[in-house]
């Protein structure tokens, strides 16, 4: 059984909320956390669900809905100067997101340090993007792999993001940071890796979106995704 | 006369709408546009205000004001897969605005190829960070300005972001570029440069949030600059 499975009775699994089109998307992420918030490690939203939000009071409802559950993780992948970010940070904790999800690539100094304080000060999680997993990753962001991981290190990150789509990255980045920090990777499913790929290559949880909210039945599939990772 | 200014007879400014915290976002909105409308080049809005609106009708209402003026930006620093770039574009654009800030650093292949091609069917334009204004951009992305810029030009970028809080930055890439981009350049005021700094150095446009907005009289101090330009 993998590493992090057995202690919690949950699956390493943080589930991405991305409803379709034309649906009701509170009701739709009330009836996919109903249905897994006592399996899964977690939730992550993003930037196209909040801009589909009527009001911003439902964005606080489906966070709501999280409690319980471990990891209440804002992707929006900031990319700002620190006073912006630390701005963002405090009304996404206001909706009661606990982890937040920045870029390493904008570096320390005015940028990350700022954010590093703040999410400290609020008690959350810092989650630092060091690895992509579309292709233009390899253009400029692997180039700079080290010093991404440099950056992500000094801010205290509680964990980074690395691709199961390339799990070459993620055992390089376990051998090189030990156990100090969580590695979280997308990837998973429409995006091409199989379950149990990023696990199996050293990361702690694999984000999954469509394969698991899409399917018919997802805590059926959740369940039986559990099987990949004895 | 500065380049570009003489011509539409309009400021080569786009304000930063950053609202203050505790006023009414919309009204306070509503009136800074009212009062600049017929003099700037256009207006940028951050995930801030957009996180503080109560309803979403409320950013289509704001955004919908701003007929009329050059600029409509979306200024979110999109850093994600190109899918999501898209999706998140698609709902901006929904709201009215009609360019949108995006990073260079995820790359071109299945990041800013997708938006590239998104933006152009949408008739907008498309703005690439290069460079960014706060001291920890010299930690990663300086070093790789060079293919920063390749990627932005790869993408047809219509502009760029460069800082004028280091004017060498912005020559420089304004000679590796020509007139084939626009350049962008924010950190004027609260973040140390002084108006017309990042247009001397080369820059099309100049991005001031607070020095004005938060003046007592935005228009007249809009005026005032204005004689730096000349």
């Amino acid at each position: 059984m993998v590493k992090g499975f057995a202690g919690s009775g949950r699956l390493p699994i943080i589930v991405a909320l991305d409803p379709p089109i034309g649906v009701d998307p509170v009701k739709w992420c009330f009836r996919i956390i109903d249905d897994t918030l006592d399996i899964v490690s977690g939730y992550k939203i993003g930037l196209p669900l909040i801009l589909d939000l009527d009001r911003k009071r439902d964005l606080e409802k489906i966070v709501g809905k999280m409690k319980g559950v471990w990891l209440r993780i804002a992707d929006l992948k900031l990319a700002d100067i620190g006073d912006i970010m630390v701005s963002i940070i405090r009304r996404l904790h206001g909706f009661g997101f606990n982890a937040f999800i920045v870029h390493g690539f904008i570096g320390y100094n005015g940028a990350l340090d700022r954010v590093s304080d703040y999410v400290d000060s609020i008690d959350a999680k810092l989650i630092t993007v060091v690895s992509m997993s579309h292709s233009g990753s390899s253009e400029i962001i692997d180039h700079v792999l080290d010093r991404l991981l440099e950056v992500a290190l000094r801010a205290g990150s509680w964990g980074i993001v690395a691709p199961a789509t390339r799990p070459e990255i993620i055992r390089g980045i376990r051998s090189r940071v030990g156990d100090r920090v969580k590695i979280l990777s997308p990837g998973i499913g429409v995006q091409g890796a199989r379950p149990s790929t990023a696990i199996k290559a050293g990361a702690d949880y694999e984000i999954i979106g469509r394969l698991v909210t899409r399917s018919e039945d997802p805590r059926k599939t959740l369940l039986e995704i559990r099987d990949l990772y004895r």
